[in-house]
């Protein structure tokens, strides 16, 4: 099973006036020239709502229409994509989320359902409300379908003039990272995860089924217990380089993000500028730099 | 005195590189279909940066440096400005300016004076100092460097494909929208002002020097006591259109911003979309409507 650039033209072409197209912008202002896709501006607060849409779009909806479980973002995305398209939506979300994420959902007016306990808990009642019902579930991040929408990010971006050797983007359960591979041909890659969300990291080091715990600034948003096996395959084959991120490191970007840019985003949002600002990744000379901001459901008293 | 177009080209040749180019980008989640620049995303977060790059650049340098005294926004980027290009800046700020203006600009290492009381206060230490050390002050909007600085937003928008038939901007001293006046010929200039921070209105009612009291949520960063001449003869000149919007609605336009696009502005940022989101301005059908957001300098704690 694999996505192709085809695929994510045609779901740039079915999304196109559902989702943002999202601003870049150029800054000198982290020690070396820096450019940036603001993702992070996203209908939702997220890239996710492009996968949500490109799923929602291409489905055959049961009258139950549709049901995810989320640490928060792809269920934000989900309910805002089925209930403005028509279509009921219940969503499971756990508790860690945080006020911010579950009042991004709320104000959609889906059916949100907040569980005690980690993201296993509400993939559970998930699954039993879809066995129940015939709901249909989108995956966060291992179906094609997904996978093509969030890609569109990366074909937006070349499309508004992108210019660089190298683009950084955080792994979470790998939606975003595996549609990159997908979408740039003749491009670095660059994953970054924090130490605690290392489900890329440990299922190249030990094979694509390792489950690893999830803990730290970034869980409710990278926090996938195993990284899906479509970006898995594709980060084998094309060798990707990742990065291991202590949570001071991505926080203090945080902080560069709004100091420099009046950027407010997720911890995990400013991850892969974190590669860039702790020093873990160093550009060679005259190496041309991006940085794709992917989420912005921080709690309210953010900074 | 007046601001032509060619200064306006000129500063921008002259400033370029030392100020972010501010992304743009458009979004129909306010219930119309709305072009933003994200001006806010300027360096020290607010369009100033652009008219104190221009006349620090244009400026013969006394040894005693730059002196400026600002309600917030002004002062940052005086500050910035200054130090960036080697030279020293006294700020004196009035301490209602709150802490995260103040913070601003003790990162840019000037030195800095909070001042008890309102502007007028700060502005009488630092015209004492200006006296006492010949340091040169710059003045926040009146002055026509500072107009040929700012209008370097409007040159830099059409240059991104702005199409509007009409612009909808702050009116703070009268810096801003005197250099949009500067700028378009042919685009229709919409000013808006807070109730309490009415400087062009009352000054458009009974004269040019017609002073004003202060207050409210815009009061930090629009809370001019008096229009800038500048500005004045130019919205006499065009028949300036300006709307008064109450507080509460502002407010809300700050947080529609959160909620649709995850951009954080300060209120007097969130003014000229508060024109859309109140109705105080109702758009033509099919008139193309662009909002400029101006600042994001807000409390520590601001959604």
């Amino acid at each position: 099973m694999t996505v192709t650039k085809a695929d994510i033209n045609d779901a740039a072409a079915r999304i196109a006036g559902h989702v943002h197209v999202t601003p870049v912008m150029r800054s000198d202002a982290f020690g070396l020239p820096l450019q940036f896709k603001l993702e992070h501006t996203q209908l939702t607060g997220s890239f996710k709502a492009r996968g949500a849409f490109n799923s929602v779009l291409t489905a055959d909806v049961p009258d139950a229409g549709f049901v995810a479980a989320s640490g928060g973002n792809h269920g934000a995305a989900v309910a805002h994509a089925a209930t403005s398209l028509g279509h009921t939506a219940r969503i499971y979300v756990p508790e860690f989320a945080g006020p911010a994420k579950i009042d991004v959902i709320r104000q959609t007016g889906a059916d949100l359902h907040i569980v005690e306990g980690a993201y296993a808990d509400a993939a559970a009642a998930a699954k039993a409300y879809q066995d129940q019902t015939g709901a249909l579930d989108i995956h966060p991040f291992d179906a094609p379908a997904t996978l093509a929408g969030q890609g569109t990010c990366f074909k937006e971006w070349d499309a508004q003039g992108m210019d660089a050797d190298t683009v950084i983007i955080a792994i979470g359960g790998g939606g975003l990272i595996g549609s990159a591979m997908s979408w740039f041909k003749n491009r670095n890659i660059i994953g970054v995860e924090s130490e605690t969300t290392n489900s890329m990291h440990a299922a190249l080091q030990h094979g694509p089924e390792t489950d690893i715990e999830v803990s730290g600034i970034c869980a409710n948003a990278l926090g996938a217990k195993r990284i899906g096996r479509l970006s898995y395959d594709l980060a084998k084959s094309n060798d990707l380089q990742t990065l291991l991120l202590p949570d001071e490191e991505i926080a203090h970007a945080q902080k560069l993000l709004w100091q420099n840019l009046r950027q407010l985003v997720e911890p995990a949002g400013a991850a892969a500028l974190a590669a860039i600002t702790s020093g873990a990744y160093k550009p060679a000379k005259n190496e041309k730099v991006a940085v794709l901001l992917c989420g912005a459901n921080p709690a309210p008293i953010p900074i």
